[in-house]
């Protein structure tokens, strides 16, 4: 069933997806849709094993929870629209009965609803339950081969408390666990501070396989001890060099509508300007909030960190958060909007007109902004900037918030002697303190041990297990191949059978073969009638951690023993191949025995 | 999470179900579609091992195939409209670029597609391919809890051969793979010939746990040596009265349209008479064709038999096969049809008239017909019957086939001293040899040896995962609740703190408990702050195979070893108990190493 292709197929744009099809691991279905072959199986079964091994370990419960998810229980959440209408992400039909069903993305809804039926008391308390299965997402664009499929394989856990202490302490012991899991697996990875996303809840952190292909950008410290989703890092901007003037006055700026420009023409820092953005924000309930964003001229907004604060302070989901351009401002028939003039004290009266806006601005404020005493800003007229100097002449009501990008070179908030780099991931895990989002919604509740019924808490913890495989290989491959790290790998050993018509080869091949597979060891055996360079190829490419080449020194017992990773060749008789083989395959697995 | 009920759900029809509901180890989130709950994943884990080992012990390659099936794949096989359309049982759907796809309810379509890439040599053959995973069946009248639900856990392998006689060896080969697996779990099984149904193909058995409840009936010879599903099963029918006349003549009978009434008033007995049956078979190429069944008197007509001797005379599908009845008649113009008088010759002209029917029928005589010399039959108008002497007289164009009933009670064909007996069975594996449908369908050829090009010979083969759990509670039960076979129990011993207030009695369960699973022993500790009886009562209806009571002599280190099945308690030194429980669990193993 060793079936390799020369060539990648013309979709596979990362390196990982070149090699897992070339390798014949994977096969294409349909799009973001893949079969998983014998030799990917295996390499499945093995991480699914570690898992389970490590999530027993801590008294997670294992269950199969269903694929197809009535309507009904989605509509309680609140999240059946979302996930199914227009941009929705979730699979959906109707059966022969015009009954309505999705296609499991994520379970919150269903382990929710079944912990609304079997938990009562606190004695029951705290429980974490877990599953293993493949969930559906229809991307619009799949890509990446596994990376960004619509049929996955995830391990999802969620857990069940009496307080927010007791979920802490679970939501940290999967930390834990999570990063044991990703140990054994032979990973390099960073543990980043992450946003919560759609899922919704307090705090939450994402597991990255560091590689150069990953899709997310992380910022981390040089002492390792702060990592961050660039969504979510936190930092120390940059000093503000100060501006020194004592009194406010105007500054004409012809054309100068952008930071760069004001600096050339008036010679001043962009770290002295403050630079005011006007954006839209739709909430669930369909109110269209204009915001005059104010931040310091050299800072970007993160418009995430933006999104997060927005659904706190008017307590509902943000449906929507777009840039305001002169083509919504003329539809709404709002005039006299001077872009690249505008000042943070822009009048509400400008909203005055608006056919379907609020009528004044929710006014936020940047930290880097906020901190500056005399600073330069629009005039809330074309051509004209002014010199401020201080926040109280100019603007009463606005919030300060943290909403600017985290950068490769600010110093931490840790420590201010270290700096965060930048480097990308794969996110291959992610866990959650969910609180009681959903248990209310379903209302799962418990009696305290005073007698009182209250919203269990609730965590949930997910790994992308097809993904982690995947990832795997974009951090461990070179132009061979793949190079598994040896606890994943399909096999441990490859022997191959340089030329098979020669009966010494053929014998000791098979000889070796069956000894390392009685020891335990997983053991392929490439007999196949074939050039002994087309093997040679297909081994690398399949990336065996140890290959065993039986060749003209067969009759003499002799081998040659090749190490994948470091491409040592060493030729040895055929017992101590066997013995050396043996032994470093137990050293990594009493290495990370759970 | 040990959650147990008291009463059944109302729509629990049978004692499996009731008992699975109770014991907490499934819950229902819609019609046909369950969780499956720790407990239940336990048992279904430790099948999926059986299945596994044995499988692999043959050189069965896992893979997971897609659970999102491209319509396209289904059109290329034919299936995809009787799979979707009307009562078809494939859920399906579009996704956000309107493209079509069905949640698979088994994989032929699928894994020949990825044969036909794959495959180009005599030299990768055969190779079996399996998985183990969840399908899906629109059934409408969802039942039985996991014995006819919507979502559920089929193992399913398909083999690919040269030839025939590769193909029949696998199937051999995969015949005693499932004998041993069934038997691992610890069940009482029969196999069975058996109709191959939709899925098409020549040969198959399936494989029934015997229960009352199951919804199949199988025929089985007393010395065991031969059974079938009665839709497929083969007998000598009994010996007919010979009826004693010489010259053909004409019987009088009016108002005798039944074989009942024929025999009463005419002094006849039933195997003298020749019975006439109409039939409709409509083909997939929408061809409506009249069928003249003739039957001896005291047997009935097997559909299923008729079905496939049709769709083999036609060589096409039959859609649908009805007994044609007056209102047929009456819309197609046709008239004077003697229903409860027609004989075999019925003449062909009466269907001239015909609006969409074919113009002539299709005649089909069962053995127990064709073999007799004199009979009685209708005379073709009312009220007249007559005296046949020899079927040249009457008739020549018919077809003769087995399309009977066989019955318990009919001896059997491999040994007349032998009789058929009935029983019950659920079906929970079935094995066919399919041919060359799909590999001709979905175009999976390979190069033989001599450089043709052919299509490949499959195989498949399936087992109900979920459905064999089930099967095991409908076969292993009490009053009490659930007896599970030792090899698939959740837990293998359950200990049970009497009073967990007592410091004795819950240092020594507890010290029990870690000694068992230090020793391998899946032991589990009941030290719920509950009654003592109600403990009992959770072990009895969770179906645990030995239970040790940690009681009131914990303080002498005595305790009380139940053995579930057998109900014996003894009282021991809890080393003794150990000891027995290991050395009884240990024995089963040994008894089924793979």
């Amino acid at each position: 069933m060793l079936v390799t292709l020369r060539d990648a197929p013309s979709d596979a744009e990362i390196i990982s997806h070149q090699l897992l099809i070339r390798g014949g691991f994977i096969r294409k279905i349909a799009g973001g849709i893949y079969a998983y072959m014998p030799l990917m199986w295996l390499v499945l079964k093995k991480i699914i094993s570690i898992v389970e091994e490590e999530l027993n370990a801590i008294g997670c419960l294992q269950t199969l929870l269903p694929q197809l998810h009535p309507a009904e229980i989605w509509q309680k959440s609140g999240r059946w629209k979302g996930y199914t209408d227009g941009e929705g992400i979730m699979f959906h039909l109707k059966d022969r009965q015009g009954k309505e069903f999705g296609l499991g993305p994520t379970h919150e809804e269903i382990i929710t609803q079944i912990a609304s039926e079997i938990i009562n008391s606190y004695k029951q308390l705290p429980i974490n339950i877990y599953q293993i299965q493949t969930k559906f997402r229809d991307e619009i664009r799949p890509r990446f081969g596994l990376m960004r499929s619509r049929e996955f394989i995830m391990k999802d856990a969620y857990s069940f408390h009496v307080n927010e202490e007791d979920l802490k302490s679970t939501y940290n012991k999967m930390n834990l666990t999570y990063k044991k899991i990703f140990n054994r697996c032979g990973l390099q990875f960073v543990a980043v501070d992450a946003d919560s996303g759609a899922i919704g809840g307090a705090s939450s952190q994402e597991f990255m396989v560091t590689a150069e292909a990953g899709e997310d950008l992380i910022l981390r410290s040089d002492d390792n001890s702060y990592a961050a989703n660039q969504e979510k890092a936190i930092s120390n901007p940059k000093k503000a060099n100060i501006l020194e003037v004592e009194e406010p006055f105007l500054l004409k700026t012809p054309n100068q509508k952008s930071i760069e420009e004001i600096c050339l023409h008036q010679k001043l820092d962009a770290t002295q300007i403050i630079k005011v953005l006007l954006y839209l924000a739709i909430t669930e309930d369909g109110i269209k909030q204009p915001l005059l964003i104010s931040i310091r001229g050299d800072q970007e907004l993160n418009e995430v960190k933006l999104l997060n604060f927005l659904s706190v302070n008017k307590a509902k989901s943000i449906l929507d958060l777009i840039p305001i351009e002169m083509k919504h401002l003329d539809l709404e028939g709002i005039e006299n909007i001077p872009f690249g003039y505008i000042g943070p004290d822009l009048n509400d009266l400008l909203l005055q007109n608006a056919k379907s806006w609020e009528k004044n601005f929710l006014r936020i404020t940047d930290k880097t902004a906020s901190n500056l005493q005399t600073f330069v800003c629009g005039a809330n007229k074309p051509n004209e900037h002014k010199v401020v100097i201080n926040w109280d002449s100019i603007q009463s009501n606005h919030h300060i918030a943290d909403i600017r990008k985290a950068k490769s070179g600010d110093t931490c908030i840790h420590d201010k002697d270290q700096r965060l780099h930048e480097c990308r991931g794969i996110e291959i895990g992610h866990i959650f303190q969910l609180g009681r989002k959903y248990s209310k919604m379903l209302n799962a509740t418990f009696t305290t041990d005073k007698g009182h019924l209250e919203p269990v808490w609730m965590g949930c913890y997910g790994i992308g297990i097809s993904r982690l495989a995947q990832a795997a290989v974009e951090q461990n491959h070179d132009k061979e191949g793949i190079i598994w790290p040896t606890a994943i790998a399909p096999f441990e050993v490859i022997i191959v059978v340089a030329n098979i018509k020669n009966e010494d080869q053929k014998n000791l091949g098979e000889n070796i073969y069956q000894e390392l597979k009685q020891e335990g060891i997983d053991a392929l055996l490439d007999d196949r009638d074939e050039r002994a360079g087309l093997k040679f190829n297909d081994a690398d490419l399949i990336g065996i951690p140890w290959r065993i080449v039986v060749g003209r020194d067969a009759n003499a017992c002799l081998v040659e023993l090749h190490n994948r990773r470091t491409k040592e060749t060493t030729k040895l008789k055929a017992n101590t191949a066997k013995q050396t083989v043996k032994e470093a395959i137990k050293k990594e697995k009493i290495l990370f025995a759970p």
